[in-house]
C-alpha cells in the first residue's frame, strides 16, 4: 500500500491546502502544495527567507538546526518560527502558517476602474500659522493664539476639541519653532500641532479589508491623488477561512477577540509602513484612516464582538459611520488622527457595499444597475437612485483558488486562463512563468472548457475516465500541467472534488443575484449595467463567467470590469467630506435582504449548483 | 565640643525639618523633629506603620533588618522604603519622605461656610432605559436602540459620542442584562452603558489641588449631597516646596513632568478611593472629576509642562475651562469618565481664585468684597459685579507650620493658639493632647503675643535675652512648652530666624491686598465684606491677624469665615452646568494684577515685613 510512505500530514495556512507525504521537509512539502513560500537559496538554510510558523502540532518534528539558530531568535523558535527548509516533519500531522514575508512576488493590482475625480475637500486639513509671541499688553495662553489664528473671524464662536497629548506639548512647540507651526484638523478637532510650514505633508489612507485580503492607498490629501499601494493577506484566516468560523472564535473569550482584532491591526500598520516608506512619507503625517469591509470584518477591526451578527435576527453593534482616535484599535498613524468606518447596510451585507455604492454611482443614476463584488463574502447590489436592493452572497475562498488542490493566489506561476481547442488544453500564466498553480480566473475558465467540451457534466463529474489526461492515483483527477512543465515537482490538476467546490462557490453567486432581480421585479436581461468589481473581476473571461453563470447572460457592453471598488470607495469618503455625509441620505434607499431568511433561497441555492446549460 | 556628637543629619519632608544629632534610629529622629510619624508599636518592628522613604542619601544607613523584610517587598527596599524604627541613620546626612498613611491622626477639616444651595444640574445624568429586542421586523442596531430610548423624541438630531470602548461591550452588556440597562452621559458623552437600574449609583468627585494639601469631596449627583471627604498631603513637596521650584524641576525633562504628574494623579487616586470606600461607593461609578488649583497646580494634574507661567510674561498653555477623559490623566474613575479643570485667571492666579469667587458670589454682588485665601501661594481677590482685581501672593509654607523650627501641621497635640497674660504665657492644643509642636495658627498668636507683650521688636527680634523663657543653645530660642510638659523630648519653642521667616510671609500677603486696593482705588476700611478662605482661616484669631497685617484693619464684623471654598467652587461647578458655563462671563470682569510687575511691588513688599504697630 502507498499509503504506507504517507507517514506525514501537513495542512498549510492561509490557503488550507493539506499534503500528505513521506517525511521531508517543510519547504519540500510547501512546494508539493504549491504554496508559493519562497526559498531563494534552493533550500540551504543560507537565505532565511522561508520562515513559516507551527500553529499546531500533532506529532514529532526535527529539532531546529543551527543554522535556524543564526536566522531566527529564541523568542521566535519559542513561539513556533521554524525555517521551512530545516525543518523536518517526522511523524503525525501539523498546521503551518506561511507569512506574507515569506512568500513570492505577488501580482500588482490593476487601478480603479471607476475611480471618479471628486471635488476635494476631506475631514482633514492643515493650516500654517503664525501665532503671536506673549508679552505683558497681551497675556492670552498658547492654545488661544493659535485657536485665533486657526479661525480668524472673531464673531466665529469655534468650539474646537484639542486633545490633551496636543495641549500639553503646546508650550514647547510654539517656543522651539519661534511661533511658526502647522495646524492639523480633522473635522473640529485639533489634531496635531507640528513646527514649520508641513501643509503640503498631508495624507489620509483609504483600507479595505476583505475577509482574504487586505488592500491600503495612501492618498495625498492636499492633491487627492494616490501616491502609494499596498496589499496583504489578513492574517485573521488562521482562525477560520470564513466569517462564520471567525465570529465563532471570536465569541469563545474576549482573547480571542483581542487577537483577531490587534492581528488585523498589525497587517493594516504593515501595509501603511510599506506604502510610507515606497512613497518616502511618515505614518505622523497620516491624520485619518477610512476603511471599509463587511460586517463581521467592521466589527473585528474595531473589536467589537460580532456575535450577533451571526445568529438570527443578525443585527451589527452600530451601523452609521462612526470615527474613533486611531489608537483605540492600535493603528499607527499620526498619533492623535482618526480612524473612520464607512458604513455598514446591516447583517452580513457591510462597508464594502456602501463603498462600491458609493464609486459606481448606482445611487444617483435612472439605469438599473448591478453591481457584482465577488470574494469570500460577495456582495450584490441591484438597482437605481430610485431604490436599491443589496445581499450578500458567502461563496467562500475558491474564486481566491483557496480550498482547491492546485488553486493559488494570482501570483507568479499561476495559470490565469486556459483553453481547450480542438481537444488541445492551451493556458497562460502570470509572468509568463513556468506554471504553479491555477488562481481564480483560471478555475473559471478550466470548469467552463471542461463542461463545453464535454469532458465534464454539469453536476462536475468526469464523463470518461479513460480520457487521455485524467490520470486516477487514489481519486481521477485531470492534468493541466504535468510535472515535466510544471514549476514544480508535481502535476497541476483539477479534481471532482474541487470542481464541485468550485460549483458551489458560484452556486451561491447565482442564487443571490436570481433572488435580487426577482424581489426587484426584473428580468436580468433588463438590467442596464453590470459592475464586475474587485481585482478578481478584471481577469475574468467574461463568456466563461456567464455560461457558469456568475453574471447573468447580458449583452457583453453592458458589462464594466469595476476594478477594486471598496478601497476606491472608501478614497471617496476620505478625500470628500461631503460624499461621506451624502451616505446616510444614499443608505435610506437601501434595502438589504438576508439570503438566509429567504424562502426561496435553499431552493435556488441548490439549483443553481449545476452548470446550468444543456448537458453537451 | 558637643558637635561631635551630631554626627547625623536627617531631613524630614514634605515638612523640610532637619534634626542634626547624634546616630539614632529614623524613628528617633523623626519624633525629635515632631513629624507626627506613626509609631504605634513603640518602635519594635512590630507594626510597620512607620514605614518612610529615603529618597536622598549621602552617608551610611544600616541594612535592612529581618522585621523590615517582614513588611517590606523586596522592591519597596529597593525603592529605599524603610521602617524607620529600624532604620539607623549611622553617618553622613539623607532626606527622608513620610507618606500620608505613615502618620498621625489628622484633624477633622471644617465644613464649608458658604457652600450654597444651587439648582442641582450636573453635566452627568444617569437614565434608565429598556430598549427593544431585536427581530427581523425590526434590525436596528444596537446602538441605535439605546440612543432612541435616550432621546424618545424623533425630531431631535441626536449627535451622542460614543467612545469605542463603550461601543464595544454594547452587544454583550444590552443581553445579558435582557435589555434592562442604565447609560450614564456626561455632556453629549455616553460614557457608560452598565446592567439594570443603576441611576442612583452616580457620583462625582470635587477636588483641590493645593501645593501643600489635596482635599477630595465625593457627591452624589442624584441628590447633590457630599457624601464622603478625605484629604491628604500633595507629594510633589519631594520634588520643592514652593510652586517655582517644582516649575524648576518638571521643566528639566519629560521625566520629571511625568513624575510630578503621576504622584499627584497617584495621590487623588489614594483620597478617590478612601473616599469611596468610607461611603461604600464604587470609583467606576463615579463620572466626573472636577478640579481646582493653582496655574501651576493645573498644568502639573494635566501633564503641561509649566514652564512657561514661570517666566515674564507669565503665560499658562490654557485658561478656558477644559475636560479631558480621566484615563488621559491616569485617573481612576469610569474607565470613560470625565476630568474637568476649572478655568485659570492667568499666570499665577488659578482655578482655585475662580472657585473662589464661584463660592462667594462677589461677582453678582454690589459689595466690594476681598477674599484672601491664605496657602503656599494666597490668592487675593477685590471687587464686585461690576469689575474684579486678583492677585496671588508667594507667602510660602509657614503659614502651615512648615520651615519653623518647632511648627507643625494643624494636627493633635499643635498648639493653635497662645496667650501672654501678665507675662505668664497660656496656650492651647488640638485635642488636649499633650503639645508636640505649634501650627500656623499658634505660629501667628505667638508672634503677636510676643510683639504686644513687647518680648520682640517689630523686626522680630529678642529684646532682651535675659527674659526668663529665652534659653540661648547655639541662638536663641523662646520657650513655648519645655520639654518636661511637652508631649515629646524637647522643648516647644521659636527661634528669630522662625519669626523673621513668618514675617516674610506675612508681609508678602500684606504687599499683595495693599497693591490690591491701591489699584482698584479704595481704602481698606471701605470695603464691605472680607471672606478669610481655607481651613487656616477658620482658626485663626481674627485680632492677631489683623495686628500683623494678615487682614486689613476694618471692622470685625465684616470678616466671614469662609472654609475650604476652593472645594466648594469646584462642587458647585460639579453639580450645575449652568453655573460652569456662567465661568466665562464671570471671569471677563476679572482683571489680574500680576505683582512681580508692579512697580511698587519690591517697595512694598519690603516696607510690610516689620510689624506696622509702633514699636511697644
Amino acid at each position: 500500500m502507498s499509503e504506507n510512505k504517507r507517514s506525514v500530514k501537513v495542512t498549510f495556512e492561509p490557503e488550507g491546502k493539506t499534503v500528505s507525504d513521506s517525511s521531508r521537509t517543510l519547504l519540500e512539502l510547501a512546494q508539493i502544495a504549491n504554496t508559493g513560500l519562497r526559498g531563494d537559496c534552493g533550500g540551504t538554510g543560507v537565505c532565511g527567507k522561508c520562515r513559516i510558523q507551527i500553529v499546531k502540532l500533532y506529532g514529532e518534528i526535527s529539532a531546529p538546526t543551527e543554522k535556524e539558530r543564526d536566522h531566527l531568535k529564541p523568542e521566535e523558535i519559542a513561539a513556533g518560527y521554524r525555517l521551512a527548509c530545516q525543518a523536518k516533519m517526522i511523524s503525525g500531522k501539523c498546521t503551518v502558517h506561511i507569512p506574507p514575508a515569506s512568500r513570492t512576488a505577488k501580482r500588482e493590482i490593476s487601478a480603479m476602474g471607476l475611480e471618479e475625480d471628486v471635488l476635494l475637500g476631506p475631514a482633514v486639513r492643515k493650516i500654517h500659522i503664525t501665532p503671536e509671541r506673549p508679552s505683558f499688553e497681551d497675556t492670552r495662553p498658547d492654545l488661544e493664539r493659535v485657536i485665533d489664528c486657526i479661525n480668524p473671524d472673531e464673531n466665529i464662536e469655534v468650539n474646537l476639541d484639542v486633545p490633551l497629548s496636543v495641549l500639553s506639548k503646546l508650550p514647547a512647540t510654539l517656543r522651539h519653532s519661534g511661533w511658526d507651526v502647522t495646524a492639523a484638523l480633522w473635522d473640529d478637532k485639533l489634531v496635531s500641532v507640528e513646527p514649520g510650514e508641513t501643509s503640503g505633508e498631508c495624507f489620509g489612507v483609504a483600507v479595505d479589508i476583505g475577509s482574504s485580503k487586505i488592500i491600503c492607498h495612501l492618498v495625498n490629501l492636499a492633491t487627492g491623488d494616490t501616491i502609494a499601494r499596498a496589499n496583504g493577506e489578513n492574517p485573521q484566516i488562521m482562525y477560520g477561512e470564513d466569517v462564520v468560523s471567525r465570529i465563532t472564535y471570536a465569541s469563545k473569550g474576549e482573547g480571542n477577540l483581542k487577537k483577531l482584532q490587534s492581528l488585523v491591526a498589525g497587517t493594516i500598520n504593515s501595509l501603511i509602513e510599506e506604502a510610507c516608506s515606497e512613497s518616502g512619507k511618515s505614518p505622523e503625517n497620516i491624520y485619518e484612516m477610512v476603511f471599509v469591509g463587511n460586517s463581521v470584518m467592521h466589527h473585528l477591526v474595531l473589536g467589537i464582538i460580532p456575535k450577533y451578527i451571526g445568529v438570527a435576527p443578525f443585527v451589527p453593534a452600530v451601523t452609521d459611520l462612526v470615527s474613533f482616535p486611531a489608537k483605540d484599535i492600535g493603528i499607527n498613524i499620526n498619533p492623535e488622527g482618526m480612524v473612520t468606518a464607512i458604513p455598514l447596510i446591516g447583517g452580513f451585507i457591510g462597508a464594502d457595499a456602501v463603498a462600491n455604492l458609493l464609486i459606481s454611482g448606482i445611487y444617483e443614476t435612472k439605469d438599473t444597475c448591478m453591481l457584482i463584488d465577488i470574494g469570500t463574502n460577495s456582495e450584490i447590489l441591484l438597482g437605481n437612485s430610485e431604490k436599491i436592493l443589496a445581499c450578500s452572497a458567502p461563496s467562500g475562498p475558491s474564486f481566491e483558488g483557496a480550498h482547491i488542490s492546485s488553486g493559488m493566489k494570482a501570483v507568479s506561476g499561476a495559470i490565469e486562463s486556459v483553453k481547450i481547442v480542438d481537444g488541445k488544453l492551451l493556458y497562460s500564466t502570470i509572468d509568463d512563468a513556468k506554471p504553479r498553480g491555477i488562481c481564480g480566473s483560471g478555475i473559471i475558465d478550466l470548469v467552463s472548457e471542461l463542461y463545453t467540451s464535454g469532458i465534464i457534466t454539469r453536476t462536475g463529474k468526469f464523463r470518461n475516465l479513460d480520457h487521455p489526461r485524467i490520470v486516477i492515483d487514489g481519486v481521477p483527477r485531470f492534468i493541466v500541467a504535468g510535472k515535466e512543465e510544471s514549476g514544480i515537482d508535481y502535476d497541476i490538476s483539477i479534481t471532482e472534488k474541487d470542481i464541485n467546490e468550485f460549483l458551489l462557490a458560484k452556486g451561491s453567486l447565482k442564487a443571490g443575484w436570481k433572488i435580487l432581480t426577482k424581489e426587484y421585479r426584473i428580468d436580468p436581461s433588463e438590467i442596464d449595467r453590470i459592475y464586475l468589481a474587485g481585482s478578481f473581476g478584471t481577469h475574468v473571461d467574461i463568456d466563461n463567467a456567464i455560461i457558469l453563470d456568475i453574471l447573468p447572460d447580458i449583452d457583453r457592453e453592458k458589462i464594466v470590469f469595476a476594478g477594486e471598488t471598496a478601497v476606491g470607495g472608501a478614497k471617496i469618503a476620505l478625500k470628500s467630506l461631503e460624499k461621506r455625509n451624502q451616505l446616510k441620505n444614499i443608505l435610506e434607499k437601501v434595502r438589504y435582504v438576508e439570503l438566509s431568511v429567504e424562502d426561496s433561497f435553499q431552493k435556488d441555492y441548490l439549483a443553481s449548483i449545476p452548470i446550468s446549460g444543456s448537458e453537451t
